[in-house]
C-alpha cells in the first residue's frame, strides 16, 4: 500500500491513530479525488514524519483515516530562512511555493524602501507553502511569517544568523559565495524588490559583518528567478543537496 | 543619456542608423510608456550589441529612432540549450522567461511519453523570450524552436553536445555534476515533465555516453523550479557566472 495522494494535516500521527477530516478535506479527498473506504492516503503534519493511512470513514461533511505505518521519518530542512520583498501576486505566490520546494525552514516577507506591494495575505501564502510541501514530498512545512520592515528586522537581528543577499550592483561579478569561512550555523537569504535595494539599504547591508553579498551572474534576474537561483547556490554549498543532506 | 526603456528590434543597429518603428512598437513607446521626441531608448537586436537611441519621429502609427552610441557590446550566452517538456500554460511561459534570464542560447520544447500538454504556441513563447531579454539586460534573445518529440530528437542528436538531465529517480542523491571530465563544449539541459520520464526514456538517457544524470536535492521540484535550479548548477560550474563569464 503506497498512497499517491499526500495531505498535510494539523493532527498528531502515530500507529493506530485516528485522524478526523474536516468538511474541506473530506470534499477534496472523496469528492475531487474520488477516494473511498479502504483507500490509501499519505499524511504528514510537520513533526511526526509521513504516515500511510487508510480511509475508515468517508462522508460529505467529514471522514476519518487511520495511520497504518510510518513511510518516512521527519526530515527537517536546513536552518535557512528566505527573506523576500513581495511583488505582484502571482510571483509572490511562486516565491513561497519555490521556497518550500527548495527547502526553506521559514519564509519572511520584508518591506524594503522600494517595495510597492500592498498588504501581504499571510494565510494565503501559508496555504501555498502547505500545497508545495504536499507536492514536493517533504515532511515539513515552512512557516510564513507576517510581513516585516527590513530596517526593523535588521535592528533586531540575531548576528549568529548570517545573511546572504543578492546585490544587483554586483551583476557581472563572480557568482557564488566568496570568502565565507566556517559557514555552519543558521542562515537567511535576502532577495530584494524588482527595483533593487535603495542605496541606504545596500550600504547598511554591506556594513553588516554577518551579511555576505553575492552575484547571480551577468543578467538581471526577476525576484522569483533570483530566489530559486540563490537557494540553489546555498543548498549546493552548505545545505541538504550535497554531502550534508 | 542612459535610457530606462530597453527594446528588442528586428533591424540593424549602428552609428547614425535610423530604426523605424511599427504600429505596435509606436503604441507601446509613445502611448503606454509616454515617450516623445528627443527621449532616450535603448535598443538591441541580438547581434549588434545595445545602442542608446533617440526618438526622432513619434506618431500614432509609427515612428523612428536614431542610434547615437553603443552602450554594450553583443554578449552571447554560453552554448547551452534548455530542453523542457511543456506543462500548463503559465508554467511553460515561466520556464521560457527563466531560460532567457538564466542565459540559455536556445529553448526547445520536447514531447516525452508522459507529456500531456497540447499544442505549443511557438510565437507566444518567443515573445516571452524577447520580453525577458529586454528586462534582464541581455543583448541576445534565445530562439524558441518548434516542439519536437524526445525520441526523434535523441535519434538525430549531435553527440558532441552533452546533455545534463534531471533524474527524479536520483532524488536524495548527491547534487551537482558528478564525474564530468572536460566539460568544455556545447551542452543541453533536459527537464522532464511533472510525471517524470518513462522507464524506457530513463533507460535510454542513462545509456547515452554524452548524457549525465544529476539530482536536484532531496525534494521533488516542479518543472519550472527544476529548470532554474539546473541552470544555476550549470552556469556556476561551466557557464558565464563564474571565472568564465
Amino acid at each position: 500500500m503506497s498512497a499517491k495522494i499526500r495531505l498535510y494535516v494539523d493532527h498528531p500521527l502515530g500507529e493506530g491513530q485516528t485522524v478526523p477530516l474536516d468538511k474541506g478535506q473530506a470534499h477534496y479527498l472523496f469528492g475531487v479525488m474520488r477516494q473511498g473506504l479502504g483507500d490509501a492516503v499519505a499524511l504528514f503534519n510537520g513533526c511526526d514524519g509521513e504516515w500511510q493511512t487508510q480511509v475508515v470513514e468517508a462522508g460529505k461533511r467529514g471522514g476519518a483515516l487511520v495511520c497504518v505505518t510510518q513511510s518516512a521519518p521527519l526530515k527537517m530542512p536546513p536552518d535557512l530562512w528566505l527573506l523576500f520583498a513581495p511583488i505582484k501576486k502571482t510571483r509572490t505566490d511562486f516565491i513561497v511555493e519555490k521556497a518550500a520546494e527548495m527547502g526553506a525552514a521559514r519564509i519572511v516577507p520584508v518591506m524594503t524602501e522600494f517595495t510597492n506591494s500592498g498588504r501581504v495575505q499571510r494565510d494565503r501564502l501559508q496555504a501555498h507553502a502547505v500545497e508545495a510541501a504536499e507536492q514536493c514530498g517533504g515532511t515539513y512545512v515552512p512557516e510564513v511569517t507576517e510581513a516585516q520592515r527590513l530596517d526593523r528586522l535588521l535592528a533586531n537581528w540575531d548576528p549568529t544568523r548570517r545573511i546572504m543577499f543578492c546585490d544587483e550592483g554586483l551583476v557581472g561579478g563572480a557568482a557564488g559565495l566568496i570568502g565565507v569561512e566556517n559557514p555552519q550555523g543558521p542562515w537567511a537569504i535576502l532577495i530584494g524588490p524588482e527595483g533593487g535595494f535603495s542605496e541606504r539599504e545596500r550600504e547598511r547591508l554591506h556594513r553588516l559583518e554577518y551579511a555576505h553579498a553575492i552575484s547571480l551572474g551577468p543578467r538581471i534576474l526577476r525576484a522569483d528567478t533570483a530566489a530559486v537561483a540563490a537557494m540553489t547556490v546555498w543548498q549546493q554549498a552548505f545545505g541538504d543537496w550535497g554531502a550534508n543532506g
